[in-house]
C-alpha cells in the first residue's frame, strides 16, 4: 500500500491539463484517487466561485477516466479547493491516490499514509458545539485505527466542516464558518490527545484559545451536511517514497517553525532557503494563516484587521504564502485562513510532504 | 559629523507622538533634521491621501520646534512618505538628523553619511528622457562629492522624481510615474558607474532592462517640479554608530540577498531569521518590489498581474515586506513598488541600516 | 437672520480653493460659519483618512481668516466630512454661515434656519442605549426651541454620534459605530415625536426596526466624546432665499420619494429629471443609503452583502448617489451609509435644500 | 415564426433552476434555444471565472434536454455571460428561443425577430482593424437579410468579439479587448449605415470618437477565434408578443433616453418610474456604460478613473445599473462596460424588450 501523489500547476481554476495527462499516461489511476486538494485564484470568500468551477472540472475529468458519473466521483473522492493565491502563491492541484497491497513486513522508514472519512450528517444546531467536536474526534480516531497509526504519527488532518442548511428560518447562532472551523479543529485536537476532554464544552469554542490542535487544517462549507476528513500520517506499514512532517508557527513570521517542518522530512534550508536540488523533493506544503487578532505582530502594529479595501484573510494568505515560499523557494504552496484553535492566536500549523532522498531508497 | 536617526511607530498617518517626544526630549533637534522617510497605510496609488496627511502633520510638528513655517520645513527637509503597509508591514517614520563637527581624523570604521539635494526644475517634456537621467546623475555626483565618498560606498539613493505640471493641455507622452521613476533610477546608475553612458538614450528608458542601478530607490510625484534626492553612504569621515549596506534581490523570493545585506552591516540570521538581540540593532530596511512582469516566478505562474480586485503593487509590497520581515523578524520595513531599472525585471535592491554592535564601539 | 450657504467642488480632500475665494471675496465671513459638511473621495470606512485631511485643511483655512487657532475653529464649527464618492457622486463642501439680525416680522414664506449643538460628554457604557437616545433628544429639542420651530418644520438633523474612548480595557459591547448611529437616530425620532417614548428601551436599539426617524442622518466617530448635532428647519422668522424639504425613500430605488422631496422645495423633474434651469437652484441633497438587509430589492436578489471584494457601504452609496443624481441631474450629492432606524430597512431619508425661484423673491 | 423568451433569476452563476423548470415544463424547447444572455456576480474583469462557470452549467442543462453534447450546445447556441452585478443589478439569464412557422401575412404590429451568426475566423493581426470592421459588417448585413429587416428596425446587435490566440510570441498591438470591442461596434455602425464607409480606416479605431453605433453592444473574449453576433430587430413577418426599442444615452445620467427607449415599446414611467403593472411587461434591458473619460460628468468631477481600490468598470456598471433600475423599477438589468464607439464618450445605447400590452394582442 502506498500513496502516489502528483502536483499539477494550473492555468486557471478549470484547467485539468496536468491531471488529464497523468491519467491518460497511466501515472495515476482515476479509480485509485482518494483526494484532490488545490488552490484556486479566487478571493477565498463568500463570492468565490472558482472552487465550484474547479470541483466541477476535476470531477468531470476523473469521471471521464473512471467510468463513474460526476456525482459518483464527488461522493467518493474528497475534492477540496481553497480560494486565494495572493502574491507569489501559485494555483495548483495535489492529487493523492492509493494503490498496491499492504506490506508484508514493516519498512525501515515510515512512509506517508492517507485515509479519508466523513462524519455523520449534522443537525444545524450542533455546529460549533461539543456534538460536532466529538463526532469529528470519533471519525479521526477511526481513521487512525484504519491506518494503525498513533497520534505522534499524524501530521495533518484536513477537515472540510459541515454547515448544514437549517431546517427553516434563520440559522442557529453558531451555524457559521467560524464556529464550524473552530469545532472541527478542536475535534482533531481531542482525537489526538492534544486537548484534555474535560476542558472541552460548548463554552470553550472560540473562547478558550489555549486549546488547539497543531496538525488540524479546517475549513467549512455552507450547504455541506457532513464533514469531510483527510488524515495524513507516516506509517511503517506503507511503502512509496513520501513522508510528511509538521511544526507549529507561533506567528506569521515564525521562520524557525518552517525550517523545523522541512528538517523533519529531511530537507535543509541553506542561507534561509531550500537549495534547488532539495526543492525538487518537496511535494506539498500546507499552512494555516491568520492576522494576529491583537492587531500587533512582534510588537509592531499591523493594519490587516482595519482595512476596508482588502480583507484580512487575503493579507494573511499573502503573508504566510510569502514566508513559506521564501523558505522553500517554492511558490506552489497551500495556505488557507483563518485558524481558530489551530495553534495560538496569530499562529498556525505548517505541514510538509516530501519525497525521500534518492540515496535513502532501498 | 554624524547621523542621528530614530524610527517611530505610528498609530496613523498623522501620528507624530514619537517624533514630538524625541524633539521635546532633545534627542533630536528639529533644525538638524535632514529627512523624514516613512510608510503610511494608504493604498500607495493615485487616490492615496495618507502621504499628504503625513507630510502635513510631520512638517507642522517640526515647524513647532524649529520656529520655521510649515512651508519652510517642507522646502528644507525631505519629507518622503510611501503608501502601502500591506500584510505585516508596519507604519513608521524614520527621522534622520545630522549634527556635530567634521571628524579631525578618519574613523577606524566607516559610518553612515547622508546628503540631500535637488535637481533643477524640469520641463515636462524632459521627464523620462536623457535630460532627466543626466540631471539626476549630476546631482548624485554632487552629493557624493559633498560627502567625499566613492561609488562603492554608496548603498542607497532615494529619489522622489519630478513630474512637473505641463504648461497647458495634455502631458507629454512620458510625463508619468513610470518614466519618471525609470529615468531617475537610470540617473543613479549613471552617476555610480553601474551603467555605461554610451548605452543610455531616450530609447533605452523602459526598454533596455539590462540597464539598472542596484542602489536606487525611486518614486515619483505628480506636481513636483524638481526631484528630491537623499544619498546614503558609508564614510570614514563620519562618526556615530550607524552603517549601511545593500544587496540586489534577483526576484521577490531572493532570501540570500537579504541575508547578504544584513551580513554586510554585521548582522547574522540564525535558522533563517535575525535573533532578537541583533534585531534591536536594525534601524531600517529599504526594498524595492515588483511582480515579475513575465507572470511567473521560479517557474510558477503568479496571478498578481491579472487580478482586477487587488492591484499588483499591493501584492508586490505585501510579498517583499513579508519576505524581508521573515528574515529580519522586524515588520517595520520600508518596501515600495515598482522597480523599473532597479535590478532585473521582478527583482530590486534591498538596503539595510544598522547600529554597530556595542562591542565594536571604541 | 439668514443662512448664507455655498457649495464648492473640490479637487481633492484638502482642496479649499473655493472656500478660500469666498472668504477672500467676503461672500462668506469665517466668523459666521456654523458648519462645513462635505464628501471626500475616501472609502468611508475605518481606514479612510481623507476626512481627517479635509477637516485639517478646512479648519486651517477658516482659522487663517477668522484669527482663531485651528483648535478653536474645530471646537466652534461643526466640520463633518463623510468619505465615499462612489460612481458619479462628486466631492464637494457645503459651507453654512449665519448672519444678519432677527426679522422684525414673519416672512411670507418660511426660510432655512440652522442651529448647531452638542450633547454632554457620554460615558462609553451609555453608547447605543437609552441614555444616548434621551440626551440626543434633549439637545434636538433645545435646538428646536432655539429656532422656535415645530417638529413639522424640521427636515434634517445631522448627528455625528459620540464614541468615547472607554476608560480602560475593551469597549462596552455597544460602544461602536452601529449602535451610536442607531441610538442617535432614535434620539432624533424621539425629539420630533416620530417615536413614542414608551416604545424606547435599551432592547429596542437595533432590534425594533419599526422605530425610526424620517429626518435623521447620523454617523459616528470613534474618539468623539460628545455628539455634534446640526438641525435644519424652515422658519418664518428667518430670511434669505433657502428652503429645505424632505421625503422618505422606502428603498434604494424609491424615485417617487426623491421627486416628492424636490417638489416640496418647488422643484419639478421633467421626464424623470430636473431641467437645467431648476438644477441651478438646487444647493444640496442629503440621503441615507443601505443595502437592503434581506438581500433582496423589489423581489430581486442583490449581491451587495455577500461580496468580499467590495463592501456593501460602497455599493449603497453608489446606488443611491446614482439614483439621486439621475433625478436631480446633479452629481454633487451627499449620500452616507448605513441607516439603522432611518426609515424602514433598506430605505432612508432624503432631504433637499434649494434656493427660492427668482420670481418668488419679494 | 416567433421569439419565445424568458428571464430567470439565478441564485449563483451555475444556478439553472429556472431554466431547467422551463425546459421540463415544455415552456421552452432546448433545441429551439438560440441564445442565453446573462449577468453573473463576478468582477467582469480578467479574473472573473463566473462566466465560464455559467456557460458550463447552462450548456450542460441544455444538453441534458436536447440530447446534444455540451460542446455541441456551445457551438450551436450563443451563450453570452457578462460579469458584474454591482449595486442593485440582479443576476439573471435571458433565454431566447425561436419557434413556429413564418407568418403567411404581415402582422399589424411588428414583433421581435432575432438572428444569430458568426464571423469567419480572424487572424490576430486583423483584430481592431478595418478587416474586423468589415467582416463584422458583412455578417450583420447577412443577418438583416435573413430577417428581411431594414436598418431602422434593428435595435440591438450584441457582439462577442474575437480575440484569437496569436500564432506564436506576443500578440499584435491591437489584439486586445479594447480594440476588439471598438472594431466590432464600428462594424455594426457600418452595416447599419450609421457610419459612412469613407470615414473608416485602421486609424479611426479608438481615435475618431465621432464614429459610433447607437445599437451595438459589444464585448470581447480572449481565445475566441470568430465573433458571435446576435441581431435583434422588429419585423412584421414575426409573431409573438415581444417588441424591442432603443435610445442613446448621452451620458450615464441620461434619464430621458431611458424614458424614450421605454416609450418606444409602449411603456410609460410615472413620476420617474414604471408603475408595477407596466413593469411586468418589461422583459429585458441592455445598456452600455462607461465612466466619462474626461473625468467629469455634467460639469462635476468624478473619481471613477483615479481609484486604485475599485475599477472604473465596476463603478460604471453600478451607476448605469442604478439609473436604469431607478427608471424601470426592475433590478434585473443587463449593463456591460466599456463602450468604445457606442455613442459619444461617456454615453452608450440602451435597448428594451417588452411584451405587448394584453389589450394590444389580437
Amino acid at each position: 500500500m502506498r500513496i502516489v501523489a502528483e502536483r499539477f500547476a494550473t492555468a486557471g481554476p478549470s484547467d485539468c491539463t496536468g491531471l488529464r495527462a497523468a491519467l491518460a499516461g497511466c501515472r495515476l489511476d482515476a479509480r485509485e484517487v482518494l483526494a484532490v486538494i488545490g488552490k484556486t485564484e479566487g478571493n477565498g470568500g463568500r463570492n468565490d466561485f472558482t472552487r465550484e468551477l474547479a470541483v466541477r472540472a476535476v470531477a468531470e475529468t476523473l469521471a471521464g477516466f473512471s467510468g463513474e458519473s460526476r456525482d459518483e466521483v464527488e461522493n467518493r473522492v474528497v475534492l477540496s479547493f481553497s480560494g486565494g493565491c495572493e502574491g507569489v502563491a501559485s494555483p495548483h492541484q495535489l492529487v493523492l491516490a492509493r494503490n498496491g497491497a499492504p506490506r508484508r513486513e514493516p519498512a525501515p522508514e515510515k512512509r506517508l499514509a492517507v485515509a479519508v472519512g466523513h462524519t455523520r450528517v449534522f443537525d444545524a444546531a450542533e455546529i460549533g458545539r461539543l456534538a460536532m467536536i466529538e463526532e469529528t474526534a470519533r471519525v479521526v480516531r477511526g481513521l487512525m485505527a484504519e491506518l494503525e497509526v498513533d497520534a505522534e504519527d499524524v501530521h495533518l488532518v484536513q477537515v472540510k466542516g459541515a454547515i448544514p442548511d437549517p431546517p427553516a428560518g434563520p440559522a442557529p447562532p453558531r451555524c457559521d464558518m467560524v464556529h464550524a472551523r473552530a469545532a472541527s479543529a478542536l475535534g482533531v485536537g481531542l482525537a489526538l490527545g492534544e486537548i484534555a476532554p474535560e476542558r472541552l464544552s460548548d463554552e470553550a469554542v472560540c473562547r478558550d484559545w489555549d486549546l488547539y490542535s497543531q496538525v488540524a487544517s479546517t475549513s467549512a462549507k455552507p450547504g455541506l451536511a457532513r464533514s469531510e476528513i483527510v488524515l495524513f500520517a507516516n506509517s511503517a506499514d506503507w511503502g512509496g517514497d513520501l513522508r510528511i512532517g509538521h511544526a507549529l508557527m507561533q506567528d506569521m513570521l515564525d521562520v524557525a517553525a518552517v525550517h523545523a517542518a522541512l528538517r523533519s522530512v529531511g530537507l535543509s534550508p541553506v542561507d534561509g532557503q531550500l537549495p534547488a536540488g532539495e526543492r525538487e523533493r518537496l511535494l506539498a506544503v500546507f499552512a494555516k494563516a491568520e492576522a494576529n487578532p491583537s492587531g500587533h505582530i512582534r510588537g509592531r502594529r499591523h493594519t490587516m484587521l482595519g482595512d476596508d479595501d482588502i480583507g484580512d484573510t487575503r493579507y494573511a494568505r499573502c503573508v504566510v504564502g510569502s514566508v513559506v515560499a521564501a523558505v522553500t523557494g517554492e511558490p506552489a504552496v497551500y495556505v488557507s485562513t483563518r485558524a481558530e484553535h489551530h495553534g495560538p492566536p496569530g499562529g498556525g500549523p505548517v505541514a510538509v510532504i516530501a519525497r525521500a532522498a534518492p540515496t535513502a531508497r532501498p
